[in-house]
C-alpha cells in the first residue's frame, strides 16, 4: 500500500531532506521512523527535495508498505519516533499512481526577510535578515516580469538536475508584515536554489542597489552569473504542494507561523 | 555613568537571566560581552528575571561603567561579542537614579499556546502546546476577575522573593490568532511563576475541567495548592518594561514575532 505524509520541520536541525551517511537528514529520520513503527526497511520520496537549514510546514512524501494501520495511527506512531524537530501532520492511504514528486501540479515556497538594523534572535534561523531599509513595492513590482512560463537558467545553480530550465510561475507577492517581508511564489516546479537566487535579486531592489527594470536583464540573460548571489536558506519555507483533486491531499494554509 | 540596555533572547539558549557557575545564562554572556567590550567587570541588573527557556524581546538592563562610548557603539560592539540567540536592542545614558528593577513601573508578558492536535516542529520551543481544543473567550472571561490589586499567594511558586504578594494587574486579554492563542498581561510587578501558572488554570478553563468562575475561587484561597500546575516555561514572553516617561526609554512594540 502507499502512504502519503505530511511533513513539518525546523530545517536548522537537518542537513537537509536527502539521506546522507551521517544520518542527520530529514529523510534518514523518517526512514528510521518508519522502520521503527513497521519493521520495515522503506525509502520515502518527497515533493520538494530541501537544503539544510531549508523548513518546511507543507512537505509531501509518499512511501510504500506491507502494514496496514489507521491514519490516525501513523501520526501518533511516527511521531512518537521522530524528534521535537520533525512531525508528520498528516497520512493518507493513496492509490498505486500517485506519486509525491511526479504528481504534483505545484509547490508553493514562502521567503521571510528580517528588515531591521539589529539581528534578531528569536528570528535568527528562521528568516533571513536585510539590515538596511528595503523597499518591498519596487521589489514586487521587480517580481513581476518572472510571472508566466520561462527559461530560468539565471537562476539555476549547478548541480541542477532538472530536464528542462522552463518552469512555469504562477505568482510571486513581495509583501511587508511590519519588520517582516513575505516573498510567496508558486510555480509548477522550481530549479535548484530558484527560490533563494530570485530573493538574492529582489533584495538588490529593494536596497535601490539595482533598478525594477534589471530583474528582466537578468531573467532574458539565461546566465547565472547576471545575478545575485544565492540568499541565506534559513529564510525558505516549503509551504504546499497542490496535486490532483483526486488524490484528496490535505492542502496546508501558508503563513501560519509569522502572520 | 549609568547605561541602560534593551535586550532580546531565545530563552531557549539559556539557563535563565541569573548568573550561574555554568556561565550560561544570560546575564553571564551579557557580563562577559561587556567585559570584553569595555575591559571592565560588571554587574548587570535587569528589570525581570527570566527562568530557564522563557524568552524575552523587551527585558530592560543597566550597568555602570567608566567607559564613554556613542549608543549605537554599546549596540554594534556588545552584539559582536554576543552569541546569535540574544541581542542588544537598544542602549540610552540614564542618570544615577534610573534603575532596571526598581525604577519599572510596570511589566508585560506574553504567552502563547500552540492549540493544535499535532505538535509544531516549527513552534517548539517558541510556544505552550494544548491538543485539545481550547474556547479562549471562556479563559477570557475566566481572566478577567485577576484585574485590579489582589494577594495572588495562589499563583506565587515557593522561592519567590517578593516582599508582597499583593501584585496590581491592569489588563489580562486572551486572544486567538489561528492555532495560536495569546494571554497578554500587564502588572506593576509580578510574583515568581504567576503568569505560568495563571496560565496554567486558564487551560483547565479553556479545555472545560474547570468552569470559569473557578478561577475567583482559586484566587480567594491564598494557597497555592488550589491552583493548576504551573505550564511550560516555553512560550513565555518578557515584552516590555514600562518606566517613568522622564528616562525616555525606548516601548518594545508587542507582538512582533506571532502575528
Amino acid at each position: 500500500m502507499r502512504v502519503a505524509l505530511g511533513l513539518e520541520y525546523d530545517g536548522r536541525f537537518f542537513e537537509g531532506w536527502q539521506s546522507q551517511p551521517s544520518g542527520r537528514t530529514v529523510q534518514d529520520h523518517l526512514e528510521a521512523a518508519v522502520s521503527s513503527f513497521t519493521g520495515e526497511k522503506i525509502r520515502a520520496v518527497c515533493a520538494g527535495r530541501t537544503d539544510a537549514n531549508v523548513h518546511a510546514s507543507g512537505q509531501v512524501v509518499h512511501l510504500d508498505t506491507g502494514v496496514q494501520r489507521l491514519e490516525v495511527s501513523w501520526v501518533r506512531g511516527l511521531n512518537s519516533y521522530l524528534p521535537n524537530t520533525m512531525a508528520v501532520r498528516w497520512a493518507r492511504y493513496e492509490p498505486e499512481d500517485f506519486h509525491a514528486r511526479f504528481s504534483a501540479l505545484s509547490r508553493t515556497y514562502e521567503y521571510w526577510i528580517d528588515n531591521e538594523p539589529v539581528r534578531s534572535p528569536l528570528l535568527n534561523g528562521r528568516t533571513g535578515w536585510v539590515f538596511r531599509p528595503l523597499d518591498e513595492k519596487q521589489m514586487h513590482k521587480a517580481a513581476q516580469c518572472l510571472v508566466g512560463e520561462h527559461d530560468f537558467s539565471s537562476f539555476r545553480a549547478t548541480g541542477c538536475q532538472s530536464k528542462t530550465p522552463i518552469k512555469n510561475i504562477e505568482f510571486v507577492r513581495v509583501v511587508r508584515h511590519g519588520r517582516l517581508i513575505k516573498i510567496h511564489v508558486k510555480a509548477n516546479a522550481f530549479l535548484y536554489h530558484m527560490v533563494r537566487n530570485i530573493v538574492g535579486c529582489l533584495v538588490y531592489v529593494g536596497t535601490g542597489s539595482r533598478q525594477v527594470e534589471w530583474l528582466k536583464e537578468v531573467l532574458e540573460a539565461k546566465n547565472r552569473d547576471a545575478a545575485a548571489p544565492t540568499f541565506y536558506p534559513s529564510g525558505l519555507y516549503l509551504t504546499s504542494v497542490e496535486y490532483p483533486q483526486q488524490f484528496e491531499i490535505p492542502v496546508n494554509p501558508t503563513s501560519e507561523f509569522f502572520i
